[in-house]
């Protein structure tokens, strides 16, 4: 049905690419619009489209109105094809792995999940492999449509050459797991770091679209976040950034295993909820769904634990509004499934350390079902294809 | 010698203010090297830099070296005039105005300072106009030259529109001190806030000049922070940005003058070093001059004021090195005249909090010229002119 594309696939010139990200993360444009927001002439927005629609990535809408008094001819908005091409996103955790498929616009058509019970990079491959086949299984389109794979996972990592610099829970140092995976399935692959994968799907297909900054606040084991800034993601100059678990609120707190003290992490995490749970308690076995419970059950020891946490992750993100003063801030992670407990005591820090006009800043608190970890993979890998 | 521009000015096509932010930043740069860099053709920037030539901003260096092997021609880099036009700039503090002359490059060719003892705007606007007049005695070019004015001042400033909307020390709310400044003295003046203004002249004349990322950080009466992102100065969507003082580094801290508790501010700030140190001594008129006399004479109780002080910049600094990884971080201030009680213990404190790869970031902690100030003030008319 679309010309063939061979996976490097589509490398246009700088407008090309211009125009294929606006139109896909905001839905149909005008050319007019194209040509005024991007600072082009209506000729090269023309000339630059062209090959997107040859291709059938973008199509022309039917013609809806005219462009301004005067204008000869009618505006025909261009919008995406979310059906061209096809998408899996992996998200690699200590034990499992996730997976979906999506069109063009990350939107999930199919998932799948298997256990992992070894960590070794070619068992994680194999498991990788048959999730794949598990995805190709459910997925009712058109497979020969699907070229690319995102894998997104915790840790250091290389985005531009795939390279697993370093993942804690899998104990792996400098894994090419880019290349190792496209040997395996044949496909595409990016690897991205799973809070800058999220972050590029809420950027490009959920809260932060249109954004020039935006930041997302994941909790649970670890507390991390993404961030945009000036319209683009935030890479840090050494390796490093979002790194908000290891802010200090407490400078009398406990030591953090990264070697600071008084960390985020330390208070927040869900290790040091569940340490601080059985200090009080004096249960050694407790579990994080049994301090959850005690605490919805009115336990008051468990309550302050929950609490004091509440209070370092609303500082955090005080610190990420005074400090950068997104546009807005999304919470999220498997961490609020603890909600309830959370919420207040995250808004109360937040707006008592908010400085000023950063206190507008609007928070969107919400749990985060685990497949979307899966998606911010496929989106990082629809990156790949629209910006080379 | 050069044709007549009005204040209004330079308004060229953005590949006309790429090219000579560019070359204005950077030196010398040949036609080849800008067409590479800024992904035009050689044609686009002939064509593009051709005006600023015309005016005098840019001139030809003679060839110096051919392009490549097989190149026809030589290559003639790019320079700017840096006498071409001069700028005013004035830095306002509750007690004083001090003033620079700069050239196009940054570079001061004359100073002066006068008394403030009344923060009534109007009063200002006379001491501010008294002022230009000392500059322009003082100045030994070309006074015809000159054409633009740069103000700064701590507070909440409207660079866009020469707001002041509040500056804590003069007492002012919404005034409109651009359009003010610029009726008193036939300038164009441009208004920005003085650490946003200092970054500035750092990012494009000092230690951030062709960095991606950057931050500069103000130690004194307020402890400020100014940070360049993916090349672009951050300015926070909802007005703030920067607010390193207002991060919680201690939970049990003190209570902040912002309503927040344990703020850098409040541990670090001058007023709560001398609260502090009055505290210890029991000397309820001690002064910070006293405090840092006291402390340099090996005052116990007084030096654990400076350490607890560094600790928490320290914390601040790796809260910005952790969040947004900047590729180098420039500490200053009028504070770090007191330099040799604080540096050892900023920078342990750094490398404790800072997150695995972000301790590489490099520190550069140096005192501060009050004139430097004034300087960034002239650095930001100077862009107001090349990027209008």
């Amino acid at each position: 049905m679309f010309p063939e594309i061979d996976a490097g696939a589509f490398s246009g010139p700088p407008a090309a690419t211009a125009i294929f990200t606006t139109v896909l993360t905001e839905g149909p444009v005008s050319r007019v619009a194209l040509a005024r927001r991007l600072g082009l002439s209506s000729a090269a927005v023309t000339k630059a489209a062209r090959p997107l629609i040859d291709l059938g990535y973008l199509h022309e809408l039917a013609a809806t109105e005219r462009s301004g008094p005067g204008a000869g001819r009618p505006a025909s908005p261009l919008a995406v094809r979310a059906e061209r091409e096809f998408f899996l996103g992996v998200k690699i955790t200590a034990d499992e792995v996730i997976g979906v498929v999506c069109d063009l616009r990350a939107q999930v058509q199919a998932s799948a999940r298997r256990p992992l019970d070894d960590p070794d990079v070619d068992a994680v491959l194999t498991e990788v492999g048959r999730l794949t086949d598990d995805l190709f299984g459910a997925f009712p389109g058109d497979r020969t449509r699907v070229h690319r794979l995102g894998l997104a996972l915790s840790g250091d990592i290389d985005r531009s050459t795939g390279l697993v610099r370093y993942s804690p829970f899998l104990h792996w140092r400098d894994v090419p797991l880019g290349r190792l995976a496209a040997q395996r399935t044949g496909l595409t692959v990016t690897v991205e770091n799973d809070v800058k994968a999220l972050t590029a799907a809420e950027h490009w297909f959920g809260e932060g679209v249109g954004a020039e900054s935006f930041a997302l606040v994941t909790v649970g084991t670890g507390i991390g976040c993404g961030l945009v800034v000036n319209g683009r993601l935030v890479s840090g100059s050494h390796g490093v950034a979002g790194e908000i678990g290891h802010l200090t609120v407490d400078a009398t707190g406990p030591d953090c295993h990264c070697g600071g003290r008084g960390c985020v992490e330390s208070i927040a995490g869900t290790d040091a909820i569940v340490a601080q749970a059985r200090h009080r308690t004096g249960r050694p076995d407790l579990t994080i769904a049994e301090a959850v419970g005690l605490a919805r059950a009115g336990h008051e020891e468990v309550r302050r634990v929950f609490t004091r946490a509440g209070g370092a992750i609303g500082c955090a993100i005080a610190a990420v509004a005074n400090l950068v003063g997104p546009t807005r801030i999304v919470v999220s992670g498997e961490g609020l499934a603890a909600y309830d407990l959370f919420d207040s005591h995250i808004r109360t820090s937040f707006e008592r350390q908010a400085f000023g006009a950063a206190a507008r800043c609007p928070l969107s608190i919400r749990p985060l079902p685990f497949e979307e970890w899966a998606r911010g993979a496929a989106a990082v890998s629809i990156q790949s294809l629209v910006v080379p």
